[in-house]
């Protein structure tokens, strides 16, 4: 007797698999020595644990252990509201609902959005597990190319037009872009949303880094420049400005979508877990948010810099970098005699010099910027970075070295 | 200027919301002398709340705030794996994932096996979050009477035959059935197996409540009957044994899917919260599980049993009532002069009287059972359940006075 067949769906093909916060990198990640530029993770010390841990020690009681409102905690929604009114996206609660990370945020949109062959424009590079989502939704994606200002709009009404489909949603992380670190403009941010609202279509604003600007001015949000909007939807979390172990988060929608949302959340995991929004939320009610990340973007600030100067130390001449104002990641390109590494043969060779990163095929969809990493500075110390950056320089010549 | 249209998925009329578990009947469960019927929660008692803050307070560290393995966390997996060793579905790792929630566990199958238009077999009444999950992903449901051996499976093969399409999964909750409190006899098993095989589908079997029997002998899971058989997706939780807060399940599936699995699970929330693993690990690695579930079975017992006495005592030929062997309801069915009220309208006189529960139709994806009702018996003490029952013949009462 043979085994039966397992009757995938159509989508399972499109199921596809990523490098980033994936096991593979997780596990290169844990062995000690293993300079971490791989994933998004905040700085271990950049997490109050201490603090967290004796919270949730101090505050969970029975009603942390049974289910939850689906749209969230009711406490942790009024607290987000007053948080959010001292920022550059403040939201009534009609508007939100509580996600289980930023991840599902996205995982929502594109349940609401995207119909199996729908077009849904991609920055390139992206966030592969954004992507990905859209994918596993039939999505036909379309990578915008972006620049040092962010998705390159001017290119983008071309583009859209060779394929003869109307975008039904656009994806863009603005603000301290994943994975390239930089941020879109303020006449881009409004030639986008001419354009979205000519094509009628939803812009998925994914902004996990936005209060982490450290240096700069900021941008004003497309929920600032479109008040009221109801073809935004944005994506929001506290991963990367708390801690990531959470998967909480929030989307900010139009009221008239909400009712959807807590649908459709409901048959993905029912409501958010509730231990932590209880923590969360306690967590702000004691008043020290604003002061984290004040601290965070100290924290980070530093360790851009130190990222910036190990790449002039010890890979002069070959290779640019990006130069973010906030965020978590820079993006570096190889350039002159190493412009046609593979930075998918360099990782292997990385991990055992001991240093991660994400190669640029695994944060595009068609799998462009073979010569091309992320590197996310937020994890390491200045010392371990130019560890880091002393290995990826010894990895490279370790691939090169015999060659013409 | 008018508003822009927001264009939402076709899918998006799917996405219909459940009484159950859904922020309305939560509210009213929140008023404080509201008799609780209507939530699958446990008992407030039944949770070792001190027990769960405890261990959190003194073991949550940097390792439980940043990202985990999609998979799960190595720990709580191997725990899993040697607590399952002693249970009726032993299951090695490598068929192992932990999810959000035995709801994500059902997402995901319909993520992996549901192509729209295809036809999807559920038991009537059946978990309605279990059966949005498949409508979301465009399914076709197929409502298949039960009786008190669970899925009437001998009016299956008629069933689909007349619907002229093969179907590609069959959804599941085999023991001590939510709704109804039935469990699927073996022969049936035996015979849906054979059906399954048939055609080629999935048998997604739910079982949350499997290890919570307090009467009666177990009858074989799926497993046992057809080990590794690549045509079984189990869906399991801690929720109903330990805490719905959590947010923590597993799959246990074909090893075959592990990785379209992760693949899947990281399009959709990246991994399961980390502290709550860490948690519910350190629980169980302390060995109190066996135990805990051994006092649960006698709680459980005891309420259903003073669930079963109110009903006589305060409904005696107004109501039938399923007598289950374990699990968390009770399904009733109005009778007599009864029989034509709609639970629907019962249940906005019963919240004003102080009893909660769910109708019948919110229970069927085609709104049958206008006069039967969910009753959770687990939240309750047997006082209280008197106390609800009582209000619940009052509200019939209220209902159907003056009628001819």
């Amino acid at each position: 007797m043979t085994a039966p067949t397992i009757p995938l769906a159509g989508r399972a093909k499109d199921l596809v698999g990523s490098m980033i916060d994936s096991s593979t990198s997780l596990l290169a990640a844990q062995r000690h020595d293993i300079v971490r530029f791989a994933m998004g993770s905040p700085a271990d010390e950049a997490v109050p644990s201490d603090e967290f841990r004796q919270i949730a020690g101090e505050i969970l009681d029975s009603s942390s252990f049974t289910y939850g409102a689906t749209e969230g905690e009711p406490r942790l929604l009024g607290l987000l509201v007053d948080y959010l009114a001292g920022t550059a996206d403040p939201a009534s609660e009609d508007r939100l609902v509580i996600t289980t990370g930023g991840m599902q945020g996205l995982d929502l949109a594109c349940k609401l959005f995207v119909d199996p062959g729908d077009l849904v424009i991609v920055e390139s590079p992206t966030y592969t597990n954004g992507s990905a989502t859209a994918l596993s939704y039939g999505a036909q994606l379309l990578e915008v190319p972006t620049d040092e200002n962010g998705m390159d709009v001017d290119l983008l009404g071309d583009l859209v037009a060779r394929t003869r489909q109307t975008p039904k949603a656009i994806y863009t992380i603005p603000t301290f872009q994943n994975p390239s670190g930089v941020t879109m403009s303020l006449e881009r941010r409004k030639a986008l949303l001419e354009m979205a609202h000519h094509w009628g279509a939803v812009i998925i604003d994914d902004d996990p880094y936005g209060l982490l600007r450290f240096t700069g001015e900021d941008v004003p949000t497309f929920r600032t420049l479109s008040p009221d909007d109801p073809l935004l939807f944005s994506v929001r979390t506290f991963s990367k400005i708390l801690a990531p172990g959470w998967r909480v988060g929030w989307v900010d929608a139009d009221p008239s979508l909400r009712q959807l949302l807590i649908n459709g959340k409901q048959a993905m995991d029912t409501c958010t877990n509730v231990p932590n929004q209880h923590i969360v939320a306690e967590y702000i009610s004691r008043g020290g948010l604003d002061e984290h990340l004040a601290s965070l973007r100290v924290l980070y600030r530093e360790r851009k810099d130190a990222m910036i100067a190990a790449v002039a130390k010890h890979l002069p001449g070959v290779a640019s970098v990006t130069d973010p104002e906030g965020g978590f990641f820079c993006w570096m390109t190889l350039e002159n005699e190493y412009a046609d590494v593979d930075t998918r043969e360099l990782f292997e060779i990385a991990l055992a010099e001991g240093v991660a990163f994400i190669p640029g095929p695994a944060l595009s969809p068609g799998g462009r910027f073979h010569n091309a990493l992320r590197l996310c500075f937020a994890s390491s110390t200045p010392e371990r970075i130019d560890i880091g950056m002393q290995r990826l320089a010894r990895s490279l010549e370790t691939l090169t070295r015999g060659r013409p």
